[in-house]
């Protein structure tokens, strides 16, 4: 069967799709059109590159075009955009962005992977010199090229997810002072407000200033420097800025086709990643895809998804029968010392479903070691697990550390994706030995902790309902040793060391609404069931200790 | 209920079972007996210790025995030996190691956590002074002090299991010179006799000298140094001996206590880790499990089963139900430069039970970056993967490499738990960023690999099919570039850069026995598509490139 493939967008979904392709049908014609200048790039190391981590240019080159060609045979055309697609007739129009020259391509199969590009909302002067986005290798030299040249001093990053994340930290490694702008109350969305504090304290650290729950009004250029006005009157100035708010698919040439989009203008495929035209696949940030949790739709531009989706692609275009099993959304992300990771449905996007917790999921915070403690250098974790309230359902997690966060991750969202539950994490035999982990693996920790939440063995204050700004209604009971108090005091508490609370029941009250504190949720998880095994009705333990507590306030 | 819970062994099951134990209830009397002086102290901590890279001897002791009798309310009772059970009227003897009294102690229910000890087979002279075992804390002090007192140049460990292969590394921090003497031919028995190749030759780089295949005859003391002779007449030198043989389970006293046993030793559980006597549960070690792969007997002695275990028993003597599901033996070591990871069954195993390659399993070596290749400090993990014909079933996986072994380990572990089939690992929604992994994680590899195996579109050569030693019946074809040869040419390729392969393929004989070459293995994949699908009858890929071929031979 002579089989003529056209892929639209030659980056990663499309670039996946041509090399599986080519793999499964050595005769089939593939055309691979790339309206930029080059093509299976590495768009997830251009902020690299501009803090200078990624030296050399051209390692994010990772496919010439006539590598590409010669390799796989394919027929790369760049500098060449599809402006049309006859879907009826089943050819393409394409447009040599060099010359303005137009001329068809017919196929027999199309792949539209055509990816998403930043949005620039219409703000005031938000076109103006100094201002950039960062999505292709020719942004990324743009906005070299400026640091080199105009030396600007300081940068202001407009939104707080990860890529604008990553460009903070790789611009305050090129030597910039940044500022990050966030409309929301917190960076890092895919992470809930209490954990995205961990990374936002880092950042202050780090000496990155930020801006929260306050968007851009206006951007304003005066002597090649950027005013920027704030929705509450506040400015900040910046020689450079760079905006990361979001992406929008490049779906035009889909809906100008008639293809299905939805709302978002996210082209629907089926789970033969389909469009509605039966000639026409889509892979990649362009499609909407089922979120594996909810099964509800989504927009999840990852490249991860987006290379597996390709390849899903070439072996239904050569016959296969393959679904996509959906998206979970698993990401991670390095923010100057801590890694940010997390998979499935944080606890904000339960809500939004109208999920309440205590009756439709449950969660839990924990502080665990990244390796055994007494191997050097291990480092905390903080892990945030979400659950439905028989455990048989893990909704997703959130882990934010230094150390072997992407690990525990990658553990559970393994887990997820196969229907694990709770229980099935307290079971799961991970490598042990000091360098790596503990006998009980933090992800265990995870299985153990939630087990007891749900036959009620433990509960869990609120990580706020102690505010060291505001009178507290519990009884704070401190059940570290004399030493740890020298280093850090929790205010107002009572203090017991574990190791003599026993014999000093009589100092607390049977009736008091007590929350038991430790370093990391432990010791007084142990000192919670000996109150609780002698008459104390509420007591709760405050969760990932003071090792949470020091690093969200 | 009353309930008066006697443990023997105050270490990783003991401890465990006494924590969980008190947590579920306040008001049971805990006694937990330990013959020697420690209790609840890294075991795995123990080689660190002598090569001084776990500086604090105190951070090596979890617990003291005032802690956790102050904290846990548990009746420590150290230098106490058990020394006979009688189930009938539920009691122990035991005696106190300092003065030899002995007394008896009556019990409710009774846990045995004896644990293992190391074996020391009747070689000639194997008691002399110099010749050590590390099993504990006091064995540890001997071998430090003896290192401080008596300066040793040069240690011989017997055993390259991976407390002997520990204890190399650590003993090399030491200052000593150290060889390893191993009967098999190969470290590291948990992983197959070509992934062993890449630990051992990272050890002779690190300049550890390996004996293997051989046997220890006598040992024989001369001027405080000991001379090793081995079954082949060798003889080795050594001023300090580390004995690491395996271990066996300290199981005389259930033994004696008429307590079912397994062949080796072995503590025969039920699925709730009782033994054949109802009121008592035995835990770690000195426990018989189920293979949770061929569901086979086996003795596992490993640190995260034993505190999970430890974690169960507690549970069910406080009236649960709870079943153990088995032990996979998924473990880690650092070795050198290198980690060293495996879990489920390995190679050796499976033909142990009686399978065969082709028919019953099917196997892949793959290499992958540790992270994307663009950013800084990735390096190569070499992956093998053992799967069913049908892809329904993983048996097991093996890792080596700098960095990341651990992480993907622990993935696979989680998929085997979890019952996944070749076609999960594909599917896989790993964490992403550049820092930390590829787009496609060398795990999603593993499964397209064994897709591609099962489907036909691949055949992996032999590791040892070629071999620099000996005539090749194969066409070797290397498709690397002319730059790579320049740093490494394999002896009697013929090469043809991949990109120039589809018009070179006259150079080649369509019934010529090929073996492609590249790197990693995946430019040689794509050359051996091309040379499937234009007629090529019989064409295999050389498992994980050269990055493997140099690294075995
Ligand atoms: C700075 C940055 C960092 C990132 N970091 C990560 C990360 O750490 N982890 C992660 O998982 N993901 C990351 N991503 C996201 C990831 O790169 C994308 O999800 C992935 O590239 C999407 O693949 P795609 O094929 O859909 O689109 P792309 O890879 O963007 O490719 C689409 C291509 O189509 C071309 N095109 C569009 N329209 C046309 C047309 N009409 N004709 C011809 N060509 C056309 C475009 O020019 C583009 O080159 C990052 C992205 C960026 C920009
Ligand atoms: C050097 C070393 C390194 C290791 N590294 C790792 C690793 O990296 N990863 C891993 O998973 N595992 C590792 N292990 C194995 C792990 O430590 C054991 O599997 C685990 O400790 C077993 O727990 P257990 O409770 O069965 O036995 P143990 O922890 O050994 O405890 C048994 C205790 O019982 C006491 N005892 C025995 N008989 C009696 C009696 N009759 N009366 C009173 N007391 C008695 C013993 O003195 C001993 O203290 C290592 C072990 C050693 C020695
Ligand atoms: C470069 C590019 C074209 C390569 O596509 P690809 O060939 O499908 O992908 P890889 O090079 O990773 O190779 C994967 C293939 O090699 C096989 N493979 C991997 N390791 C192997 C090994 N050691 N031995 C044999 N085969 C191996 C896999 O099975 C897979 O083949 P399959 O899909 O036919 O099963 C594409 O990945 C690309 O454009 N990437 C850059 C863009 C991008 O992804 N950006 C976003 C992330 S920064
Ligand atoms: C020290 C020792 C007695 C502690 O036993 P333990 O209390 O069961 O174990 P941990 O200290 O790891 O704590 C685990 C408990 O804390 C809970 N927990 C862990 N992190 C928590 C957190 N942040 N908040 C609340 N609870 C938490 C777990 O749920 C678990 O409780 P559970 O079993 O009741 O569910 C035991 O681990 C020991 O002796 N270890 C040393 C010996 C050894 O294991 N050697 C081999 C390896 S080197």
């Amino acid at each position: 069967m002579s089989n003529k493939v056209l892929i639209i967008g030659g980056v990663a979904g499309g670039a996946s799709t041509a090399a599986r392709l080519r793999r499964l049908d050595e005769s089939a014609e593939i055309i691979m059109f790339e309206r930029g200048s080059y093509i299976s790039y590495a768009n997830c190391g251009l902020p690299y590159h501009i803090g200078d981590v990624i030296k050399e240019r051209s390692s994010l080159l990772l496919q010439t075009p006539e590598a590409m060609s010669a390799k796989y045979n394919v027929d790369v055309r760049i500098e060449s955009e599809v402006i049309s697609i006859d879907k009826e007739n089943k050819f393409v129009e394409v447009k040599k962005t060099k010359t303005g020259e137009t001329y068809k391509e017919s196929y027999d199969t199309l792949v539209i992977s055509t990816g998403s590009s930043p949005i620039k909302p219409p703000i005031e002067g938000i076109n103006s010199p100094g201002i950039f986005t960062l999505w292709t290798v020719p942004d990324t030299d743009e906005i070299k090229k400026y640091i080199n040249e105009k030396k600007p001093k300081k940068a202001a990053v407009i939104g707080g997810g990860f890529i604008g994340l990553e460009m903070a930290e790789n611009l305050h490694e090129a030597g910039l002072e940044v500022t990050v702008v966030e409309m929301l109350d917190q960076v890092m969305a895919p992470v809930d407000y209490e954990m995205a504090q961990l990374v936002q304290n880092n950042m202050d650290m780090n000496g990155v200033i930020l801006s929260l729950g306050d968007g851009v009004s206006k951007f304003k250029i005066e002597n090649g420097s950027t005013t920027i006005t704030l929705n509450s009157g506040k400015t900040i100035s910046a020689d450079l800025v760079i905006l990361s708010i979001g992406v929008r698919p490049n779906s035009e040439l889909a809906k100008n086709a008639g293809l299905k989009l939805n709302q978002r203008g996210g082209v629907i495929v089926d789970k033969h990643l389909r469009t509605s035209d039966p000639n026409i696949y889509a892979v990649g940030d362009v499609i909407e895809v089922e979120e594996f949790i909810s099964k509800d739709k989504a927009m999840v531009p990852l490249a991860g998804p987006a290379n597996k989706q390709g390849r899903i692609c070439a072996n239904n275009i050569c016959g296969a029968n393959e679904e996509y099993q959906g998206t979970q959304g698993t990401s991670v992300a390095k923010v100057f010392d801590l890694t940010v990771a997390s998979t499935g449905a944080n606890e904000k996007t339960l809500k939004r479903w109208g999920k309440e917790e205590g009756k439709d999921y449950l969660k839990t915070i924990i502080s665990q070691k990244s390796h055994a403690g007494y191997y050097p250098g291990s480092s905390e974790l903080i892990l945030k697990l979400i659950f439905s309230p028989d455990g048989k359902k893990i909704f997703g997690a959130q882990i934010v550390g230094e150390d072997g966060a992407d690990k525990r991750i990658d553990t559970i969202a393994t887990a997820i994706r196969l229907n694990a539950s709770i229980y099935d994490l307290k079971e799961l035999e991970l490598a042990y030995a000091p360098p790596y982990s503990s006998a009980k693996d933090p992800v265990n920790m995870l299985g153990f902790v939630a087990e007891n939440i749900i036959k009620d063995k433990i509960y869990f204050s609120k990580w706020d309902d102690i505010n060291p700004e505001k009178p507290s209604k519990y009884t704070l009971l401190d059940i570290r040793e004399d030493v740890e108090l020298l280093v850090y005091t929790m205010p107002n508490a009572k203090h017991i060391p574990l190791g003599q609370l026993r014999s000093r029941l009589s100092e607390l009250n049977k009736d008091d609404d007590i929350i038991v504190f430790c370093a990391v949720g432990i010791r007084s998880y142990n000192a919670a069931r000996t109150l609780m095994e002698n008459g104390f009705k509420n007591v709760k333990v405050y969760p990932a200790g003071t090792n949470f507590y020091k690093a969200v306030y």
